[in-house]
């Protein structure tokens, strides 16, 4: 049985299931958290703003608090409510999601280290083009995963994974590129991996926002669609 | 209520708790597969050998589908059996372990890539004896993190805890040193720089395996350790 949209608001509205409403509000808030620490951590690199940089690294804690407060619920939810069904499902999607919401967290911490040591050594010469463009297509990720998650728009979530496929390929381009101006010009290549290790850190984003896509369609679908082929996923997605 | 080693033992001795120990049991093969495969990438790597490479990339769709079957083992378990205490949290406990076993198994992957790569293009003048040591401590973390799950024993997971803080410590060092080469011997960037990305994959496995040495320990002891201080865990880990 395929759970629809309409089962999902309706459960939600519901008294009986308030409790699961609120968790899955704590998780977009906390998704909106982790946006904007994103989207912090790449305007502090590209700004040598150091003191950005270290708010985004001060705010993880808050992130990592609302991954414990999450999980939490869930288990209260699980062990209290005994949900079943799309209700069941919602609450593993949303177990897994605060993972990937927290790692990508933990990459905006990184990227915000590295905007300090740029700020500190000196920047780079090369790179910050495709840290700018590669991070607005992460940004887009995870709010387009967030909204897919939040309205249950598995259509949305199946452009989060094509997107995901786009970063990717830039990401290759982008690092070949860095690799042959270190060769070009060797002094500058401790400045040049900083900008290698925050190009990783945003593929890395573009992963888990992929994943919280993933999650969107096993709740909305009952399909684990993580390692299936991209026409079967696609398939899966458009069936009625 | 802090459950104990007996709790868990009995338990999952019981007939009625016969899908919960399968499902350990699934568990903690996946995590002999996926040891294998990152003991082998990294074979591959050092001994050059591409056909093994290729085998560890052929490898991953089976931890992949060992991935997707205890997750939907946990669903039925959730779903029919709605289990409480101990038991609810050890479902939690392997779902989320099942995530980092998988991942480690894409790290392998990666390595296995990179091997391929270093037998095609030729090998980096430097950092295989950092590659060698590192991968060596990965892998005892790992074998060491899924013996703690296997006997639910804190103070081994705690002691894997530990061995990721010298796994970080010695990667910083090692890729310190990688960079300083490069700037020496600019020819082989490209190469040395395929050995940072291996690095990189291997601190990642750490990092993997250290979330599955926490997981033992809220299995356990009830606590999520995941954002506490090195000292407060070692006092819950510790307690009676």
């Amino acid at each position: 049985m395929v759970a629809t949209k309409e089962d999902f608001g309706h459960h939600i509205s519901q008294q009986f299931n308030e409790d699961l409403g609120k968790v899955h509000a704590q998780f977009l808030a906390m998704g909106g958290l982790v946006e904007s620490q994103v989207a912090n951590a790449i305007h502090a690199l590209l700004d040598t703003d150091a003191a950005l940089a270290t708010s985004v690294q001060e705010n993880d804690a808050q992130v990592n608090a609302m991954e414990t407060r999450i999980d939490s619920d869930l288990l209260q939810i699980l062990a209290l409510r005994q949900p079943a069904a799309s209700d069941l499902r919602m609450v593993i999607a949303i177990s897994k999601a605060n993972t990937d919401l927290e790692r990508i967290g933990d990459e905006a911490t990184k990227i915000a280290r590295l905007a300090k040591t740029a700020s500190e050594e000196g920047e780079s010469p090369r790179g910050y083009t495709e840290t700018r463009h590669i991070g607005n297509q992460v940004r887009l990720m995870i709010r387009e995963a967030l909204d897919a998650f939040a309205r249950l728009d598995v259509e949305k979530a199946f452009q989060v994974l094509q997107a995901d496929a786009e970063v990717d390929r830039e990401y290759q381009t982008a690092t070949r590129a860095l690799m042959t101006y270190m060769m070009e010009d060797p002094r500058h290549i401790s400045r040049m991996i900083n900008v290698l290790w925050v190009l990783r850190s945003l593929e890395r984003i573009g992963d888990h926002a992929r994943n919280l896509a993933e999650q969107v369609i096993y709740m909305v679908k009952g399909a684990d669609i993580r390692h299936v082929s991209f026409d079967e996923v696609e398939k899966q997605v458009f069936s009625k």
